[in-house]
């Protein structure tokens, strides 16, 4: 997908960059002024003006009060809920040196709420936003959240997506949590259970490159700075973009089902194949279509890239399926079909295939089907 | 505020039990199956019929896809967000021996989150909630915190709300932070603007009962079940019961400000005088009146009750001013007025009076003016 012009700095640098070169993270000695020297009051201060945004109509009342008032045109809202938390979802540092900044967690913080609107076919109206902080926390990380917050919205298209309201608190451990609503503009909303026998399964935005990312980030073979098609796939880990106005054009375009790839295409095209009780049939081709620009990642590692295809998360891009025959929108790749369920009789069978056999991920690295946060 | 009826089994023991009696807590080798003894399918199987509530005609689609999608009848919808980070907002363990549930912290979320949305005058329509969880955390937690959020909602007055979505995820801290969205049925929000000069400030709920709940259980000389006034006032801590149906009786009734008492009395009342550019005149003989009933408390701690009520927050009470000469509504009563702030030339001055003087906390116990997360 081509970004929609925006009019804030871009958010991804020409490569991630080491740690000297990066802002002071928290019990970092250089922090400067830390979340603890200031009242809750005076870190409001600082950090809400950083989330203004103009020409939000849709927000009748914006932060400050109990709650925020924000329109409903066609009588519904969409609503979902996503957490990061340090070390877990998001690092302060990798093994490859790059130190991740608080504009990195307000980046993907975006990405992975508004990929969850975009999936009904909604359009992203307001947020709601809580930093759980470490007193010791540099005051620099949640005002670099808020820029990275906000950048996304702008950059993934979300133009009319505002912060309408938020809790700040501290913990031992740095974690945020958004809420995000959004607007069906009258349209009934994309399940995952739509998908029919003879459906076109197609993407918008890319999978495994944030996987890749991460695979990259965690070994020191990776030399940040050195390989701009390597940098490249840690930036998707670090900033993913969803292709948010992707949903929108998909529900217009008739789109049956929709889901976002944020656990990894086996998991999450499993999930729309057992909820609309048929088998998804990817596409051998196009998965090797879409492994071929992390080949530079997995020579170096040692990886069959299309593991991080198949297996790999995070990348938020949007995972729909047409009627046959329908033309798909732009933004959108065929990657494979939908075929009937065997009957129950014949016992269990692979929700997803690859070319009509169950997939085998290639080598050893155990990307299993996706990401289980208590797997362990 | 007297209780609506309730399915429910009562939310409140007669007396907080100690830890003997009390179910098994993160780390604890009694805890039987821990959250990382499951997948994050197998613990929401677990999690989430615990949350479905019957007869929730305005949530469209309930949890499960990437949004739920709500109803807002009116074209809009009030939202917040509230986060509880164990040891920060709740414990696992007070010293005077009592050992709070997941059910206690569901009773508690869904309390503060309530009143937000009824201080706007608004009725509680959904719900999403993330829970961080240690993998040693017993599976009994989250379990036993649904049933309290859903006991909560009930015993609140809130029978139109229900969970819609929600997030779990591993971290080393236990945290929950939910978002709660609201519906004005045609009316304005009551914000915290709207106080006029000759209004009358006037309290739904109670104020202090939890500071003081929160003082005893930090007590040895605390022992529950031995006097139940005293247990009373550490289950408003523990269980705070927010008088949410007084929200929209207020707006009903023309209250034209109102905020919930999260964060104490003289704060809270101080926001409102603040935004309606008043002062607010509290009535020395009502502090003293919903002082009353902490004096067990105040005598064996040896603090002046007034403190609590003026600087305690959590009880989640409703503050509401309602214009002079108003009949106030059932459940209302009235503890001061709203006077004209002074000429800005005169410098600055205290928002909140107590019988028209700066209000001077009674004993050394430095509640200052309320709660703040940061504040060492």
């Amino acid at each position: 997908m081509s970004r929609p012009p925006s009019d804030v700095p871009p958010t991804t640098p020409a490569a991630p960059q080491p740690a000297a070169h990066r802002p002071a993270q928290p019990g970092d000695p250089r922090a400067g002024t830390i979340v603890g020297d200031l009242s809750e009051a005076e870190l409001l201060e600082r950090f809400l003006p950083l989330l203004a945004r103009p020409g939000a109509e849709h927000v009748l009342l914006g932060p400050g009060d109990d709650c925020a008032v924000v329109a409903a045109p066609d009588g519904r809202f969409v609503i979902t809920t996503d957490t990061q938390v340090q070390d877990q979802d998001f690092r302060t540092a990798w093994p490859s040196g790059v130190v991740p900044t608080g504009f990195d967690t307000g980046v993907k913080c975006a990405a992975q709420n508004l990929a969850d609107v975009a999936a009904m076919g909604a359009v992203p109206t307001a947020v709601v936003v809580s930093l759980t902080l470490p007193p010791g926390t540099p005051v620099a990380w949640p005002e670099d959240f808020a820029r990275g917050l906000v950048a996304g919205f702008e950059d993934m298209g979300a133009a009319r997506c505002a912060v309408v309201g938020g809790d700040l608190g501290a913990g031992r451990e740095l974690s945020v949590t958004a809420t995000v609503t959004g607007d069906l503009e009258g349209r009934e909303p994309v399940r995952r259970s739509g998908a029919r026998e003879g459906g076109v399964v197609a993407l918008a935005g890319t999978t495994g490159r944030a996987a890749a990312g991460v695979a990259l980030l965690d070994d020191t073979r990776y030399r940040p700075g050195a390989d701009p098609a390597l940098d490249e796939l840690a930036r998707a880990q670090l900033r993913p973009c969803a292709p948010v106005p992707a949903g929108p054009v998909a529900a217009r375009g008739g789109a049956t089902a929709m889901i976002d790839l944020s656990d990894g295409l086996l998991r999450d095209a499993g999930r729309v194949a057992a909820a609309s009780g048929v088998v998804v049939d990817l596409d051998a081709g196009a998965v090797a279509a879409l492994a071929e620009p992390l080949l530079p990642a997995g020579l170096l590692l040692g990886t069959d890239p299309r593991d991080w295809v198949l297996g790999g998360g995070e990348d938020h891009g949007l995972l729909a399926v047409f009627p046959q025959g329908v033309p798909l929108p732009a933004g959108f790749r065929a990657i494979g079909s939908c075929a009937p369920a065997p009957p129950a009789h014949d016992g269990p069978h692979p929700r997803v295939l690859l070319d009509g056999r169950a997939p085998h991920l290639a080598l050893g690295h155990p990307v299993g089907e996706g990401w289980d946060h208590f797997e362990p």
